[in-house]
């Protein structure tokens, strides 16, 4: 393999000749070969869009020759295609708070630029990875404003899914909004509910996952570009320092805005961990709703049985025609890998120490993950599970008819302790508490057939604030 | 001891005669002794509110006669005053989703309600524990809002510590405003701050956790009461339905509302977790700045020794005259716990099953240590340690003086290389920065002067909008 | 109130006249208003006993005088017997690596001596809190040893009661040896189990859990003591270094002995972190224990309902008659609690930093919750739920005769994809397996009876080699 | 693309006519679209290791004909290879307890087989994926022993690396042996220490943590194969179970064995748990090792400086000369996803329910990352910091003797309250502690000399009985 020969602080080092990237992404390659896995594409094309921006800014305040800065933008513009993403060497998790992205992009950049302007790759004399692709800046603003763009590109998508959940749920919540069943407490044979209710119940919860997960997008807009090294912004023009912000919202065209406290927002990073914490709330809603789903669709024979997933694979190697919940199993399971990664991001934030937070590659590394297997496991959700389910409106039926819940129905008109005797002789003599209610002439057939009505038992009429016509018993 | 009898479904029981509370109560602390905690007096205070405006409710509904709920309403009133709470003997963690804590409280009212009629405790024909005392209400929309009320009133108790904490951060900002001192990135010599700047950078932290956790808050307003056993609100009187939540406004003064889906906010405790999950966050702000303050206060001899916390303890039972930053390290201890709970109250949260989640009181006992804890380290935090900072000026300056971070400033006019060359000469050699440019003659005494600005580095003037006066050299 | 006044590095306060606690005990109190609980009472009981194993060792090195070392013993073996605890007034969560708790038992222990030798609390000329109850010792060696006495005193208490659970779900198993039902994997009907074999397969969990603790107990055995400030010995006698650890055996009973790295031991608690990590384990069987046991409880009508937990509580405020499965919910809160501590721990234990670690206090304040909590949620588990459990062998019968299942022990005889075929057809047509395979004549009556004994479905005779007599049919 | 038709439960489906996998698959690849990351190759391997020893049993058991084992036996074979490992195209997170991974190892084995006896892909008459390939086997058994197996193999890798980080530790132990230091408590001055002792500690630390996963490895020698769907051991021959842990031994080299409760060990995933917190313990180790490594090199001017971390990247991308603790970073990051990857499968194996848990692919995929990422991060640390590490002995030896520490070691001859005195007036006078005591004549030279000894201050000779020569002063 023909070589270039690169310098750095540290030393000299070879370099396969054709290669975008340069010593110090190298070295990097070499120091932190931790996961094994890149750096996301969306945080490239990040990083090519902060370095765009402040060759535009650069430019434009005249520190930075046009030619460089057209040739250093017209590298970016790849990048941000998609191009050259293979030339991106270094880990996921890598040491030194992110320099080595950051210099892996400035050395890519900055040898296209290069190339495009005539020159052989490796002679930084025509455009410098540091003094001109990374000029005003620092890895410490520039890393972390990279990571907010990607998180505004990425959590959108699964808003996005998210919100196409809870439309389904809603379908759902009117398709089986006439559909009776017992509804339980502690798994314990409750008091009824209607199955739309229950799907209505999931719809509300995810639509305020979907509130809160637009909010929190804003945690996201206020980056420390211009902050440099310590958010002193040591080595940028005053120009440069307004104009920065207002060039990348052109380039990305994401409302972000320089924080009025740049050396704050370069050391601290708790609006990551909030955006993590709510990314968790989600995923605990999505993880109870599946659990919910698998608890209804146990069975066939010997669970509850009220309602169907489809079948989406076979469910067993060794078990004929067995149909598993699937997808409700991986949609906790990304779950639980969400809480894991929110602790991890937590640590992450805690660690950081004075002027700034090292820990941001790692704290990248799960947030991003979270994001995009919340968006993955969203959309298999409802395209693969919620828009297919049916209903056994019989078994539903049958199963409330079964049960003593509706007596709590009767405390009001009969008292606690009476309503609890004719529950507990209900399932001593398998008689319905109806018949034994009636036998035992407590109320009268209309009376208990006012009361015991299967809707009114799952909704109060609230436009009607009369007083109820039934007297009530004097056992109260 | 004299005792009396009580019945319940799962048989009788000897209760002591002077007992406010009942079987119910008794069983539980039976069943369930786990911590040996008590529930949080102000989560008592919450269900005596709760009962009074469910007893206003229902008379004023004509479902509960008027001398039972003035009886009922008076016993409620003397538990909020702070009376009888040593009668409510249930642990902190129980089984039963709150059921043993409301029905301690439904007896210790009943009881204390039969007596103020003239009758004999456990006498429950007077005034009834269930039917009277627990009227259109079921635990679980009981408890949960309880959970809520009790929030609102210790959140705000914990955001007016961190926003005292905030203004002495600010007011310390600006008496260290001039100090000059070496920034550090991670751990490293970077380029120059002020300390004063430091501490502004806490204040806008904080500040941004004050503005959470006051939003958040509106987590904590939307109540289940009216949903009865699983928000279907059966038992409950349309006018009762439309008419307690405005009640528990009047009781408490805070104004929650009634959730539109009294379904899903019975099984839902999505809020909780996003509440734990802003504490979480500004746990870890709390703990980011302890650890800075920790390694700037170090030595005296062998570390920064930068500011001086005042002395608040002898530091060692061995080392003589050791004083050491006790208060940030306690600091740092409840941010861990407060992370530790924010797990448990996600798992909790987690564990929902269909029309409930039966894990609220280990949810509440997390979350109640943890809004206090964090009001509590919050205070000794801003009265023991912030508010009596002082700075080592003279030290700040000559830690600053002797190191190279300062060439950082000249890459714009010397170029990276350049500047890196000279950094690591004057490493070596013990020569100043300074010193080295001027012997190479790299740059003026003049220009030099200028770049070096002690000032200049630490912030730049944004009105000039002028271009820097220097001419940039070729080597860029 | 009458006050003394005493005298510390930090200056003089008025304290209490009668009481034993001194300055700094005091000063802690008002330092660390944190969480308003006292350390362990056990931890105060090893607290005294480490003093009084010091002071015998310093008597017998000739270093403390007889009188004074004989007055301290007494007054350690009065706190010993559980006396003088109301005056260990330090917060349980504290700065300081525990010098607040050390210095309290060291101030009580000194003025409960001086007291015994006739003269006034506060005259620490006869009897001094440093010079001679703290001889020889630091609180960086003290507080951590005391920390692994009273694990080792609380351990075996929950080792026990996990023991005692494992015995009871032994004989649950063999009562429910002969009871058949369905098995179920992801809540779908599988193939079909003896409920002795589930309740044997809880064993057999529980039983490692007993193993792991009482191995992990080994972690406990090494301490620091003698190491003083920072594990070099310092102001330590070699008699002294010797003998202590021999002298804390004579005292507690417990094997400890001293860390042949004595740095390493002061500032790693790697140990802790071991033994709550195995908590966590325990935590999870008992967890994943509770949940099946909700599960299979499920009901009564509209649920599993293949068991019947004994009924510990009324189970509902509003519905009457319910009971509910109280006590597994409790053990599932307080494992989710054991989970949260288990981050918390891990988080103080990464936070220690060079010659100590500083956050004891908070890892032992959560380890001997998870620990003790452990201890009481099993014993509930076992006494109030386990030992009274009754199954419903009908329920089981009838559910797994429902059930197309046993349709996979055709598979080797007919073929995996034949046998899906049949499943299927089952549930559709509601006709038995056997039924459809005897009707479409692909088995006989006798293979079929010998394919689907239900004994033989659940166990393999492992004892005979020899062939299955059956011929496998040709379509494998 | 030419392709062919195949047939499941769910219906047919088209599937390249070159794959061998087939159409279970790519279902599951179409459901489980989620991290779009492979399942681990160790764990592919595993699986066919699994399946050759299968067919082997069976073949030996004269259920699976020569011909068609032979077969199978060869297409697992260039598995273990490496081969054919692009055909596992589902993802590492999916649904149905891996029973799609399983399903991808038997329909590519199967088609690798039917290929080598001269069939075509697809057509399973001649080798079945079910039938044949996973005769005897289900997924519960197969996968969670499979995962067993991959855990053994990936353990010992890291394992060798942590040997190797104490072997360096040791060494450098020895190097740094005379370097005397000042120790810090709470990075507060204490007492002297000597940088060996130091370094002595951490291979102390590492040591266990290498005993202890040495010793965790045993959790995972016990497998549940011939368990098949739920640990009854349907569809297996007495001749199967008793010898398919002897060939699976045979196959892999690795000393597993069968579980006496197969029930137990088909449902409960701790041996998982306890592996990755024996894990997360050694984490919690390695990144206190970073931290203290990134104190004890801060600087080089304006911290601590008394050790080099080797320079492996330029540090900055903005600050030149700047070189970064970038692999202790690392190594604090990966600690902190090993901690969180623990809670997640935490979750994960507290989810499990009934007969099974669901949740495995997670906790592989986590407990996979945690192992390989700590094997990592140990060897950079070991290669690319520790073994470089050199010492600063004059700013060691320069901070030491300008602190007033050393006081402490006057405790036991003038006392704790003189000695405090002594260091107070030290501190402020910039007066040393020895002058002091010499000038007012506490000790005479002599005492102090060998009072003050460095190296006495740093170790006691235990070997020596004798009592101290030096009277203890009147004041103790």
């Amino acid at each position: 393999m023909e070589t270039r020969i690169e310098f750095d602080s540290i030393g000299s080092m070879s370099v396969p000749a054709n290669a975008y990237y340069g010593v110090q992404s190298l070295r990097a390659k070499q120091n932190f070969n931790i996961t094994k896995k890149a750096i996301h594409p969306e945080l490239i094309i990040s990083l090519a869009e902060v370095k765009k921006a402040a060759a535009i800014t650069n430019k434009n305040a005249n520190l930075l020759p046009p030619t460089i800065a057209n040739a250093i933008i017209n590298a970016c513009d790849e990048i941000i295609c998609g191009k050259l993403h293979d030339e991106f060497i270094v880990d996921a998790i890598q040491g030194g708070a992110g320099t080595s992205a950051n210099m892996n992009a400035n050395e890519v950049i900055a040898n296209r630029a290069i190339e495009l302007l005539g020159g052989n790759k490796g002679d930084y004399s025509i455009v410098h990875p540091n003094d001109h692709v990374n000029m005003a800046q620092s890895t410490n603003d520039v890393f972390p404003t990279a990571g907010k763009l990607t998180i505004l590109k990425l959590l959108p998508k699964a808003i996005n899914e998210l919100q196409r959940l809870c439309n389904v749920l809603e379908l759902k919540s009117l398709e089986f909004n006439n559909i009776i069943k017992m509804g339980r407490t502690q798994l314990q044979d409750a008091v009824p509910i209607r199955l739309g209710q229950s799907f209505h119940a999931f719809a509300s919860m995810i639509k305020r996952d979907v509130t809160r997960l637009k909010k929190v997008q804003e945690e996201m807009l206020t980056v420390n570009i211009g902050a440099t090294a310590i958010g002193t912004s040591i080595n940028v023009s005053p120009e440069y320092l307004c104009n920065i912000a207002d060039n990348i919202q052109k380039v990305t065209g994401l409302k972000v805005v320089q924080s009025k406290d740049l050396i704050d927002a370069t050391q601290n990073l708790d609006g990551f961990v909030c955006v993590s914490g709510i990314l968790k709330t989600c995923a605990v809603n999505l993880s109870k709703m599946a659990n919910d789903l698998r608890l209804l669709s146990s069975g066939p024979k010997t669970g509850l049985n009220e309602i169907n997933l489809p079948s989406m694979q076979n469910g067993s190697s060794i078990m004929p025609g067995k149909v598993n919940p699937v997808i409700p199993e991986v949609v906790s399971q990304v779950a639980f890998n969400i809480i894991g990664n929110d602790f991890t991001i937590t640590m992450a934030a805690e660690a950081g120490q004075l002027e700034l937070n090292a820990f941001e590659p790692v704290l990248f590394y799960n947030l991003f993950e979270s994001i995009e297997t919340l968006q993955n496991a969203t959309k298999t959700l409802t395209d693969n599970c919620i828009s297919g389910i049916t209903a056994n409106e019989d078994r539903c039926k049958e199963l409330l008819e079964s049960s003593v819940g509706i007596s709590t129905a009767l405390c009001p008109y009969i008292g606690y302790k009476k309503a609890a005797e004719i529950a507990k002789k209900a399932l001593k003599s398998r008689k319905s508490v109806k018949e034994l209610v009636l036998s035992e002439k407590i109320l009268s057939a209309d009376e208990l057939e006012q009361i015991l009505n299967p809707i009114s038992m799952t909704e109060i009429d609230r436009s009607s604030f009369e007083k109820s016509k039934l007297n009530i018993i004097k056992a109260i």
